[in-house]
């Protein structure tokens, strides 16, 4: 487990196999366009997972399905392993440096989240007596989004011996969770010649294509060297290699240029050029030149994005990890990529967009990254509109409904449980309220005439479709879905997601009003693209939004997670052997299901997105019968309870759930995170300090904060994004400072009362 | 399609390469302990599916599955293809006789069914002119139940030639349904020598060990000839290779004797030896008296099974082809074997065991083969039970409860899918009735003593922890079940399950008394080995009985399949395009959950089995109901509609559904029958012309029947072994004749009247 004595950075001392892979995970570096686990440079034979990942390139691997059902999808894209740039293979006297077989000392890892670089060093016997020293630095441009750097040096401590250098490139990668054990790449082009060497590969599947090149240079101390390497080549690989005399007391520094380019960005007869030129210019401008930029752009991104907490380093250095992370995940610049759950830092799960991205996501990158980058979210889903459709028409709906996949990369659906795929369906409703909630944080009606109005019209479409009349209950009921709690299935009107449903549809009649109000023409333009029958298809909305049926106890004045909820037998998590947890793991899939124990947040969902519509006696009842009953075994889950926790004032709670959220990989809490990183649910810390802690809310186009600090916080400090302009707020126990960077006049509420800014303006406030 | 002219054969004419692979199937052959598709002896190079099975013997294959669930099994027991022992090459002037290949004339395939064998003719054309006339007849021997004979006849029509044959053992092969293409046998001993060879080969997991040997000869006309063959062998297969002149006008007959034994039957070491002496003696004996020996037994089987239908050749075929089928799948002579739904016909739906056995076919083996035969089908469960115990303790149950599986070989589960695996769990109501059905109608109280009672006992503790107490509805439930009707999952209170749930717990509670009362010292020794709490556990159980909640709507005065089965649109079968038919490969799972439409009988199932429960009123509104909604898409499902429909009086509705399970293989109405012959609803087929159209039922120990023809039918005639006696029931439209073969004196009720029969005894009697 890292110490955590340092905010800024993670830090690893001593070297621990065992622990190997988990850290790969955690010191992953990323720049939006591409990712590369905490791999070694040089050779490692003992256990790890090799991993570097080029944004928005995947592969469609064949289904494994035990049992077939009609509407499944013929594959599953996989995160697609990429070639192996950082490759350095180093032999000493003759004698290959890996770690797993020779005597390490002074191991030491770095994740510098400040200035985005990791940095390793580590001293190791080659021979008896023979100590080398090397310290590997590196990182992905931000910069140059195409491009990896390395710095690597050699000390041979006390001795004077041969060092062979072979740095190479090697596209000849397998994915771990590949369902048949398929490799996915195929060769095209290997080129090398001294000092470089370009490789060319396209996926076996859907032709996209990827080249890397590599350049380097060697130096003794300050001193450049000139070399006359070996060339080698074979299928997707190519190397140099290189043997020069390592004099005792001098260290020799490689440094490796790489280029990673995709069809995505190029064309596919440019690749190869592309990536030699960009590699060729990375080692001409030189690495310090690179470095400060990287430097100077993560200085930037702190400068909007950084929380600052005092008096509790631990929670310091985890929110800085989750925000670090997200901003190496997803840069926005780019509509065509998204956030997937494990980022770049590991192969699970596949696939790159869940509803995760609407739902925990967007506010982080909306307050921290800016309306572009928020936009570019929405923008990516409103791409996918036409495979949404298609995807509903897999299952029967007509009319330019559209159902959003579960899991996408282009927007079909990759999944392949009835229950998820076919009735895990609340995830449309996220999708309408990021539109929804875009647009209230940053006032941009305008994208709903561009873009959102049309998703929302074909969502509406798809609820319409989906509930049905019961003649029983003389009201509209939604059968057979899947809740955000996965430990219920195919269940009858789960609460949820009639709600969002039935919101879907009353702020798709709102939006209708809005567009025609804004741009008339664009209104028509709209209703004719859609083929919408305005006046019978709104009746039947608004017919469904009066007459839904949504679960709910009178008597103990709560919503119904379903309609048969009170029927099971009723315990809470306290009554739950610590050695029966997770459940997931100890009970049978039945078991799960008639019990009331509950995944993740479910009505408490409703509750949080839709928190204006309920009194708070309301919130407080539902909380405090779902709570106790809530395991937690998603990693979604704890941030929304946070949130509702300090918005109830039951700050032990909060604070207790927010410890199971913000440390959740850096403290390894499920024991999976040599599998990747928990990226998604990093947004969810986010909102967890922000919302719940800090208490941010819009309302009516308005800021309102609401500061909470835990016991022992002595500030909580964020900066915000918000329209035009860009705040931020200090909050002590006693009082909080505002101050607003850049931006026009604004009203801030915070604890209830108004304040104004204007100008580039400080207020200090103390509580009363 | 085969001709259906006769009465006693299934026929087809002419060759139709495109239809073989079904006619593999529906000429199947079988013993009760082995099974041959109608494969070609010869070679065929065309589509086929090659399928010879030895009943018990099977492999675990490692299963495949998208997600897994906690609590899923490792493996899927397969249905295992064994030794091909039938293979005979032949040339003829060097060139190979494979009707992929040559043109073939007057092609001819039978099945006796009366005498039980397969025969098979036709003229080939091996050279320009050169005609040769192959007649191949062969048949499992009903006496010996591990060997096979064949007769292979070669008749050159007009010209003079070499004639090769090669007889061959091959182990070497494949199971098709193979999840990851492995071969599933291990080659042990490979002998051969002149005129004979035997392979040994045992299965790659669970060691189950087969040996095959052979034996033949070759005569010209009545002539016996003198052979010099090579021999040859290889892994798992073993080959004798000779040439003769064939001379133009004369019949060259091989016979080929084979013999199949395994480890189920010998000790492993003296499996060589057992199949070699069991092959040497039947070619001693002679294929004369193998098959004089075959048309006995057949004869004595049909003299107790055979059903008779004047007016209707269609149907009385189809009849006799379900009898054949049921007959030689399962003799009854081991209580290890037992009934899979494709039988020896195929590898599909692996596992042989369903609550099939239990549900639909046990009736036919009661009423036709007689009580030691249906008692070992009850054995079969009592042997599974501690396994049965062991699968409900993975799901979490605790106690000695006992879930019996959904698939199985050996009493493990194999299925793997949840809303199946775990929650099919009504199969465990059928193993209790099936006990009942038993003792009703042999009136063998003293099979509960010895076996029934401690089945029942953990049948009735599974339930009563299956179910919960609703502090909502103050009764018990039963939440997160599949019923019968496969076209709801996960549902709660299934009416079906929690009926035979409740049926249950009052049977074993009578059970005990009954116990008691034979048989005071066998009763302790049960509450001893159970371990039952008597006072405790039983009063929980009449709890459950009193307030287990059992979903009815009192407005339509019908029971529901589950509790919120009104919530949906309600359609009929006659609002469904045939085009969107079957709805099972039309739409998506999510589509057909949520839609009212059933796919086999579920609440009459239960109006079904617990038909004197209630009043004929409430059995006509519950019919009208749910058959109008009922789409019969599994092959179990119309037999039930049947005998209620009879039952009702809508003779057209019952004849209707008669067709379409009577003639379900026959016809090919599902498109399938290439996988093999539904064999345990073939069971349904006769239920539904003895307990439907004869209206048999057992009531107080007696039998009762209620004749009702289906119009143009002249009679319909059957025998029924009843406790000691055997009946002769022949029902005309306006009377009928009853013979009473042999037994006691008994009361007999037709139609409400009480008729005695003594001694041998023949009654005739118009209606009134």
């Amino acid at each position: 487990m890292p110490r955590i004595t340092d905010e800024w950075k993670i830090i690893e001392e001593g070297w621990n196999p065992a622990q190997h892979q988990g850290s790969e995970s955690l010191f992953s570096l990323g720049n939006g366009h591409m990712g590369q686990r905490a791999n070694f440079e040089e050779d490692y034979s003992g256990e790890h997972l090799q991993g570097s990942y080029v944004a928005g390139i995947y592969y469609p691997d064949k289904t494994r399905v035990g049992w077939w059902k009609n509407g499944y999808p013929e594959y599953f894209a996989k995160v697609l392993n990429s070639v192996n740039w950082i490759g350095l293979r180093l032999q000493v006297n003759g004698k290959n440096v890996d770690l797993h077989q020779l005597p390490v000392r002074d191991f030491y890892r770095e994740l510098n989240m400040r200035e985005g670089y990791l940095l390793r060093s580590f001293t190791v016997e080659v021979e008896r007596g023979k100590k080398v020293k090397i310290e590997a630095q590196r990182f992905l441009s931000l910069q140059r989004k195409e491009v990896g750097a390395l710095r690597y040096s050699v000390s041979p401590l006390n001795f004077t011996g041969t060092l062979r250098f072979t740095p190479y490139l090697d596209f000849d990668v397998v994915n771990h969770d590949s369902n048949y054990d398929e490799k996915f790449w195929e060769g095209l082009t290997e080129n090398v010649a001294s000092q470089k060497a370009v490789i060319v590969a396209k996926t076996k599947k859907l032709d996209f294509v990827v080249a890397a090149a590599m350049r380097y240079e060697l130096f003794a101390g300050d001193h450049h060297l000139t070399l006359y390497p070996d060339s080698t080549k074979r299928d997707k690989y190519a190397e140099n290699s290189f043997e020069v005399e390592g004099r005792e007391g001098v260290t020799y520094h490689l440094y490796k240029y790489a280029a990673i380019v995709s069809s995505l960005n190029h064309p596919k007869k440019e690749l190869l050029r592309a990536a030699d030129e960009i590699a060729s210019d990375a080692m001409r401008d030189g690495y310090s030149q690179l470095l400060a930029e990287q430097k100077q752009l993560w200085q930037e991104r702190w400068q909007n994005s950084d929380i600052r907490i005092e008096g509790d380093s631990s929670a310091q250095q985890a929110i800085r990890f989750n925000i670090f992370q997200l901003t190496q995940t997803y840069t926005g610049d780019d509509p065509r990529l998204n956030i997937g759950p494990k980022g770049f830092t590991g192969e699970k799960y596949g696939g790159s967009t869940y509803w995760d991205t609407e739902a925990y996501c967007l506010p982080f990158y909306m307050a921290s990254a800016g309306q572009e980058v928020a936009r570019n979210l929405l923008v990516y889903r409103y791409r996918h509109l036409p495979k949404a459709v298609e995807n509903a028409e897999k299952l029967g709906f007509t009319n330019g409904a559209a159902l959003y996949p579960m899991v996408t990369m282009n927007g079909e659906e990759c999944h392949n449980e009835w229950e998820i795929t076919f009735e895990e369906i609340h995830r449309n409703g996220a999708i309408a309220f990021a539109i929804y909630n875009y647009v209230r944080y940053f006032g941009d009606e305008a994208y709903l005439a561009e873009y959102g109005l049309e998703v929302l019209i074909a969502i509406s479409r798809f609820w319409s479709q989906r509930v049905n009349w019961s003649e029983a209950k003389q009201q509209y009921v939604m059968l057979g879905v899947t809740g955000p709690n996965e430990y219920e299935n195919n269940i009858n009107n789960n609460w949820y997601t009639s709600y969002i449903a039935r919101w879907t549809l009353q702020y798709t009649l709102e939006s209708l009003d809005t567009v025609k109000k804004l741009n008339a023409g664009r209104h028509d333009e709209i209703l004719q693209k859609t083929h919408l029958k305005l006046v019978e298809e709104t009746n039947r909305w608004k017919d469904i939004i009066t007459s839904l049926f949504l679960p709910e106890s009178k008597e103990l004045g709560i919503f119904l997670q379903q309609e048969n909820y009170l029927d099971k037998e009723q315990r809470t998590a306290a009554d739950l052997a610590e050695s029966e947890r997770p459940i997931n793991q100890h009970w049978s899939w039945d078991r799960i299901l008639r019990s009331c124990y509950i995944k993740q947040a479910d009505v408490l969902q409703g509750i949080y997105l839709f928190e204006d519509h309920f009194d708070r006696e309301t919130i407080q009842r539902n909380f405090d019968f779902y709570e106790p009953r809530t395991l937690h075994e998603s990693s979604l889950s704890p941030c929304v309870h946070v949130v509702i926790a300090a918005y109830l004032n039951q700050m032990d709670k909060a604070y207790e759930l927010y410890l199971r959220t913000s440390r959740l990989d850096l403290d390894d809490y499920n024991k999976e995170v040599h599998e990747g990183l928990h990226i998604t649910s990093m947004a969810g810390t986010w909102l967890s300090v922000v919302e719940g802690f800090g208490g941010m809310r819009v309302r009516n186009g308005q800021l309102h904060f609401n500061p909470k600090l835990p016991e022992g916080w002595k500030s909580l400090a964020f900066k915000i994004q918000f329209r035009n302009t860009t705040l931020e707020l200090e909050c002590k126990p006693d009082g909080f400072k505002l101050y607003k960077h850049s931006g026009d006049e604004i009203n801030i509420w915070i604890k209830g009362k108004e304040y104004v800014l204007k100008g580039e303006n400080k207020l200090q406030s103390a509580y009363t």
